[in-house]
């Protein structure tokens, strides 16, 4: 990593994002009557990373429902997030959805029976959905550093297809995961996927149910639990908040009733979270009243 | 750990605690308005063990401040409650306040300097304000079958100090320890003790302020991450409530501004959490809407 | 694995292998006058498997010398042969040159600039050399069988690849790797080729050096403490002679200046090594006095 | 530990250790004809530490035979002297009984029904028995320094007593193991006492047997794959004989049919070995062609 005193360090080891200037950043809040505020680059898109695991998670419980826990644990790592000792130790079950192996399990899951592309589409459509929003891309430069240097995501998957916990072949799981990962979105298009997050299932602009309640509240305690690798205690306990981050930079963060947010600042902390992004939302909750801990 | 069907297993491992009957079920909630709904056997006393790890948690806080933090991580440990590997991967710095070991760490940290005896009665006295009844005491036969058998904690501490993190012998700090974990109290004088993390910091019957708000915020934030050892990820996703399990089979839970919340079934589950009292929880918390994680 | 009593299990995880007929026991000795003493099915081939390790590390050390230790520790590892906890503790290093991944280190280092065609001709030749007959070959399907299901090895690759460990695209040394393994030899065939390691580093029919001596006594050195994975200590203890095992259950077994011995029986014990062959060697050590801890 | 440029760092958790000069250096080799050949400081007693565990496990096999093995296995640990993960894992059973945990383990057995003075006696005066020297004795300092301070020790049994590993209270055990580990003793003298296992388990001077020629070899082969902790790799590539270090700084190593070897030198290497004893025993078997695997 390259680095960056104040900001943290910009992920190097996918070499497209190793670019990006680490200067930026943006913030985008959605209220509850729906509306936004957006600040700094808050339109500029970036790599999403990680955070389109919870996006694909809430695809594959809308597919699988309860048997998706049959592949994945609920409970939280306490290793980072590209472990591969925790697979060896509970005979290749990922411990969380958000973890990289999990999230790739969850991918096979979605995947099965079906075409990478099909797959791809289905899920590029439904973040075009929730953001209200048809120009989100897939930026396929990211995708292909990604597909040729990702070797570690290539072992988690391989070390899971030994234990008969991936049904695809590992080069079509891993194609659906590297592209997906590689989603670009602006803060205000991500705090807009979100809302279904903050609003108990429901789509606020529409009024459509997304998912329902108890479901949005299950997926905010994952993203509580194991949003943020072996950094998940550390943002509970300063931010209060639900949030998933990715190592692009970004954070998406939901204030249950009140709030989706999501931030951007491309330097992480050491356990791969956005640093800035993380400091922004501890003074934005604290200032809002808006823990789920106590206001 | 002995068989009871759809009740889980009452702990045998401390023989005192072996002994109490697997049928007891009590609850007991503190509304925002101080008024108290108690259930069952609610007014029975029962070992609180680990529940007593969040009031000497708080008590180091006071003392300590974040200086507590060099000593203990706030990360969730994804093992069990008395696992020993993490220590030495990591120095002996225990993951969390939580597990035994850090709360081995702690009670060292609030020991400092006194006397095992002296400390013992503020903590009992501090638990008597708290739940505003001077009737409550330790079990001496409990902590005397503990301090007889617990060879487990005995390594955990004896580990700890090999690496420096406790200043005090080991038998002070194990004394104290085993001591506090004995604490007798029923559903409603725990969920009274409790009152606190459920106001904002505030004593709602007196008004005095026994933590900052913020304080109060970041102990909800623990308990959600690491009070149910690895059984946390489970309890966040099914109750959505801070909390705070001991091998007694009580549970303590903090509805944020709404309500703070005792239960009791001494049989346990894998991870060593009240079976009967996490399922209670889940109801009432549906039913309420308690949830942190959106109504 | 398919269970068969007295002799242990067959290997089924390659389903080439799964088919072999577990009554199947062969033994070839070759003493110090270069007479050869086989029995059995000593002159039927079966799949070396990791016994060829022994070979491609003797072959590796010559190319490369000491630089090799750079990429493979020589400590015993106490793990199953295809863990991947230990890599990650270690950086990707594997711990020695026996288990899956050192070997796979081993192999990508004679790749190093060659077309891997070239180089598994070059494996397949100094076996023939070694052995003494141009007849030996590589089994095909047993390649292609492992190259289809190979999944944890492809984990270990991919994830040493990721710390850098590996200089060649993983697929090209995996194929390597799968074929080496995939060597068919009989016992007889077998213990000509380990001759040099019973003499000093000399093929005794030709009188030329293969290695020196003093390689000659270290790759013993490093059998005898690793080679049979977490069963090494066992087979130190019962046999004490430096052996390699592999999955297809044959054994090399040699006694320093006194013979080269090869053993074959298809059903393995719980380490992955063959069950009777183990037995044999130690009744034969014991009655020619063999043991190099004393007669 | 101390910073010693060349000769490795003395020891410095054990208080009393830390003051011995790392300076020393001294040798004794005991011939198949039973001359000694004695140079340096080796008639200087030291702390034999680790190497009494040599002969705490020869007179335990001796009291329980194969039964032993139920409490300890006899594996290579891959890991250092005192780690306790490996213990966790495996349900408080060492893996081997050369480790600390393994030799507190042994030293239990020993005890079994015993006191403690009585037992210590029974080792000390084997100990003068087969050096042939009543003048060996404890050195009740260095016993005192290391009860003292041995808290990971201390750990290690206590972990075990919850297991059900150790019969007796574990004070009793610990004091027992503290004080064989402080015999002191020249390097004449531990040669002496060591040449029941160069000579097939026969004392060469009185023609007594101590073992049977079986044990003696087996002892010879737990001796090579576990006596240097995770160095042993290290010394049987290098030296190529069966030894047991101590923190002292003492090794103790077996040419079986040759001879028996005691070297000291206190400095350290990272696995806690004596570096220029290792280095001096490396040179030696070159120099006199005793390595096991090939002369």
């Amino acid at each position: 990593m390259a680095a960056r005193p104040d900001r943290g360090d910009v992920a190097t080891y996918i070499p497209e994002l190793a670019r990006v200037d680490p200067k930026h950043f943006g913030i985008a809040v959605i209220d509850a009557e729906g509306n936004a505020h957006v600040g700094g680059d808050g339109d500029m898109p970036f790599s999403i990373q990680s955070i389109s695991k919870v996006f694909t998670l809430t695809l594959a419980l809308g597919k699988a429902g309860d048997r998706l826990w049959r592949r994945v644990g609920r409970e939280p790592s306490g290793s980072p997030f590209n472990s591969i000792v925790q697979l060896e130790n509970e005979r290749g079950i990922p411990r969380n959805p958000f973890i990289n192996a999990g999230a790739i399990a969850i991918t096979d899951l979605i995947l099965s029976g079906h075409q990478p592309r099909e797959v791809l589409g289905e899920i590029l459509r439904f973040m075009q959905f929730l953001a209200d929003d048809p120009t989100i891309i897939i930026d396929e430069a990211v995708a292909a550093s990604e597909q040729r240097t990702g070797y570690r995501n290539n072992a988690l998957a391989n070390y899971m297809k030994a234990f008969g916990v991936l049904d695809n072949p590992v080069e079509y799981t891993l194609g659906v995961y590297f592209h997906h990962c590689a989603i670009a979105m602006s803060c205000r298009q991500l705090a807009m996927a979100g809302r279904f997050l903050a609003q108990y299932g429901r789509n606020p602009t529409t009024g459509h149910r997304v998912v329902q309640p108890e479901r949005a509240r299950r997926i905010n305690a994952l993203m509580l639990m194991c949003g943020h690798y072996d950094g998940s205690g550390e943002f509970a306990y300063r931010v209060g908040l639900p949030g998933k981050s990715g190592v692009g930079g970004g954070i998406l963060a939901i204030a249950p009733g009140k709030a989706s947010i999501a931030v951007w600042s491309p330097g992480l902390d050491a356990s791969g979270n956005s640093h800035l992004g993380r400091i922004a939302l501890e003074i934005l909750t604290r200032r809002m009243g808006w823990s789920i801990f106590g206001a």
